[in-house]
């Protein structure tokens, strides 16, 4: 089944654009979860039961599973199996490498994990993206201009006339030949996602950066969604799965999960 | 130890500026391994043990062990296990993401997986980095022009009157606090790397893409290496790991080990 329809039936489903970030950290999940055999499982599983009606995707990041090594690696192929079937999978892991390299994570990311998209880093190229989107039924979101500090250093530099994040959000429409790529846009630059969804109204844009770090929802629903046929959606991780440290931390996560995504909906 | 400090004893001791990449293909190793229960490991430990008095460093290039699940990431630490001390280890996963996420990536291939140096992506900037460069003892190479096709999308283009790959390498420059950052050159644009040598006389450069991508070595060497004092090694994967197919794969690797560490000698 191709992503873009997949993710439109879920959407319709939950009546939702958010996406829940599983950035789980053992140094921050509840202490009770410590003493079980699959803390970031156990913690995964309880979140994905209490906020599974109401969101379109689940994005684990794969560096913190990474960091737990094997047992991550584990903890991750759990989680992705525990997430029902008609929730998108986004493994967000910011790869690219050239081509040879590339389909290897490709392979790990569609083949071997069963994600449905991932996100990209384009600093390689076509080439390095090509080996993803030669997956016609998965889906990349490519890197345009990020949440953090740091865009600045290359992002938002100029070449000519364009900022690197404008050429960027060109280049991956003409690389969008299996019409399967899409952005990453963080929600702390709403007028910069406003100039990209004209470069590229076609495109579907991921949109991170809200809750902790504090980008705003109104203008990023507003701005990536200026019409009812464009496509966004909404990223939270650590303001839904971190709401409570204490024994009912899945309700408090679901509460908040509910009010994101229902301010969404308000926005659209 | 300070990673310029193991990688300059080495270097000395085995006479040797080549780093072998272990990117280890279930598809391409010779197939009397694959009976073998942990072919990849199986593979990499006969190629280090026919290689490692040739080489200063040894690059696992963490996509072909990803793309085998947790069997892969297993490989991977027992490989890295198996690589003798004194020999620097550099993980090939070209990470960078924000900063909070850039941490983890760093306990993962630091403090898990007991990498020497990482490769990393500079499309995220400054804070990205930075979660690798706050472990003093250890190193990150910095993707400045990367060896393959891609390269002309983002890293040839100019900003002002600099390529990006330029503005890259002095940005590193000046992130370089810690004195534990470096860049990655592709052996296929020598008069680019000749620039960069120019930009950033101080820093470490990885220049991959030597061999099957048919990067130029002698001028690689002089451009990188004009006088004594700079610090450049010289990786080559698939044309010496896949030297052979045969029984004596190893032996036929170390060849082509030798073969290439005395040519970068000469040319020294």
């Amino acid at each position: 089944m191709k992503f873009l329809y997949k993710l439109n039936q879920i959407a319709k489903a939950s009546h939702s654009l958010l996406c829940i970030g599983l950035d789980t950290d053992l140094k921050l999940i509840p202490e009770l979860l410590l003493k079980t055999s699959d803390p970031l499982f156990e913690f995964n599983k309880r979140i994905i039961k209490t906020t599974s009606d109401l969101v379109c995707a689940y994005k684990p990041n794969l560096a913190f599973y990474e960091a737990c090594g094997t047992a991550g690696w584990e903890a991750l192929k759990k989680t992705i199996r525990f997430i029902p079937r008609n929730i998108v999978i986004i493994l967000d892991g910011k790869r690219g490498d050239i081509g040879n390299t590339s389909k290897m994570y490709a392979r790990a990311l569609f083949d071997e994990l069963k994600g449905d998209a991932v996100t990209l880093n384009p600093y390689l190229g076509q080439d390095s993206i090509a080996a993803f989107s030669d997956y016609k039924d998965k889906f990349g979101f490519i890197l345009c201009l990020t949440s953090n500090p740091g865009a600045v250093d290359l992002q938002l530099l100029k070449v000519g006339k364009q900022y690197v994040y404008e050429k960027i959000a060109r280049k991956v429409k003409n690389w969008n030949k299996n019409r399967n790529l899409g952005l990453v846009v963080g929600a702390t630059f709403p007028e910069q996602l406003k100039k990209i969804r004209k470069i590229a109204p076609e495109l579907p844009i991921l949109i991170p950066g809200l809750g902790t770090q504090g980008g705003d929802l109104e203008k990023s629903v507003k701005y990536s969604l200026p019409d009812s046929k464009r496509i966004a959606i909404f990223n939270v991780s650590r303001t839904v799965i971190y709401a409570s440290q204490d024994k009912d931390f899945d309700l408090r996560a679901r509460e908040k999960a509910l009010e994101i995504r229902n301010q969404i909906n308000q926005f659209l």
